[in-house]
């Protein structure tokens, strides 16, 4: 009898990942994905979006199950505070994927992890968004991730970091930018 | 017995947005915020963020609840779809943003709405975050966002989205990018 490496590593199905690297290369188009989110205003600064469907793999897909987020703003910035700010969910966001690629990039390259957590922290100036200023900018001034992992060897935890952050979608589009295209059907 | 204007429109607490411009003009410093999520990883590409404390009007402060999100990949990605990806939290928080914004505005210029819904589509080539392309961006190419306003005149409604989209905190980031600072403890 034979043993052979377990092909999941940190929750990760590394034969599984390889085996979608493999099926992109063969045809690229599977990797073209479009994701949505539907959204609904409820009253003041609460609204509510739904997401489910997406489309990649060269096919209409959906969710397991559909999913829904509140947001609003706190008392103090004159909301109802049931959900937190849309801008705490771009700190969500931000963690998450650098999160999620690190488990993948540890798993492929073979390093155990054992904690992964991460504090986010964006500084805004609400001048911006009040329109009491034109110098200051309406969204983040700048944002620090503060990573704090445990596992293999510190040196390779570190070099998974820096490859998560060159792989993140959430991170590009954080700090690159994406253009985005407002079309308005007002009745 | 003499009638006034209520000042809630649309949900909106007009005279408490008001007082609050005029206490941010006589003390800028009460407009510095800081927004906070942690994150912390359960196993591949789950994670989950909780969302509580922030820094604003010159205290720490806390929402009401504390709020707890998940983030995965779908199967087809590799994940065990126990929630949205981190990408799709980005299309959630640009909605929701643009969506307050427009109330917010709405309701101090005396405008009334009836209905605002939205859909944000992301479109996005994987190949950038799977490694296999290095022309192709890891995150989205282009976002659109589909606005659909009922309420008063629609020329109106038009104007709201047109001011909302010059001073939204999300919409800023995503479309501008913000430096990002990461900080690595691996032990």
């Amino acid at each position: 009898m034979t043993t052979i490496e377990s092909p999941v590593r940190n929750g990760v199905d590394t034969a599984a990942l390889f085996a979608t690297l493999d099926a992109v290369k063969a045809n690229p188009d599977i990797a073209k994905f479009q994701f949505r989110a539907t959204n609904r205003w409820v009253s003041g600064t609460h609204n509510r979006s739904t997401i489910r469907g997406f489309y990649g793999a060269m096919q209409e897909m959906t969710h397991q199950q559909e999913h829904v987020f509140d947001a609003d703003h706190p008392a103090v910035l004159v909301g109802t505070d049931n959900a937190p700010t849309p801008a705490e969910f771009v700190l969500h966001a931000l963690a998450a994927c650098l999160t999620a690629g690190l488990a993948n990039i540890a798993a492929a390259r073979g390093v155990n992890l054992t904690e992964v957590s991460s504090t986010v922290e964006g500084d805004i100036d609400l001048l911006g968004i009040l329109g009491l200023s034109d110098e200051v900018r309406n969204g983040y001034q700048q944002i620090k991730v503060s990573f704090r992992l445990r596992g293999d060897d510190p040196a390779k935890l570190r070099q998974l970091v820096e490859q998560s952050r060159k792989r993140s979608a959430v991170y590009d589009v954080v700090t690159n930018g994406v253009p985005v295209a407002i079309e308005v059907d007002a009745g």
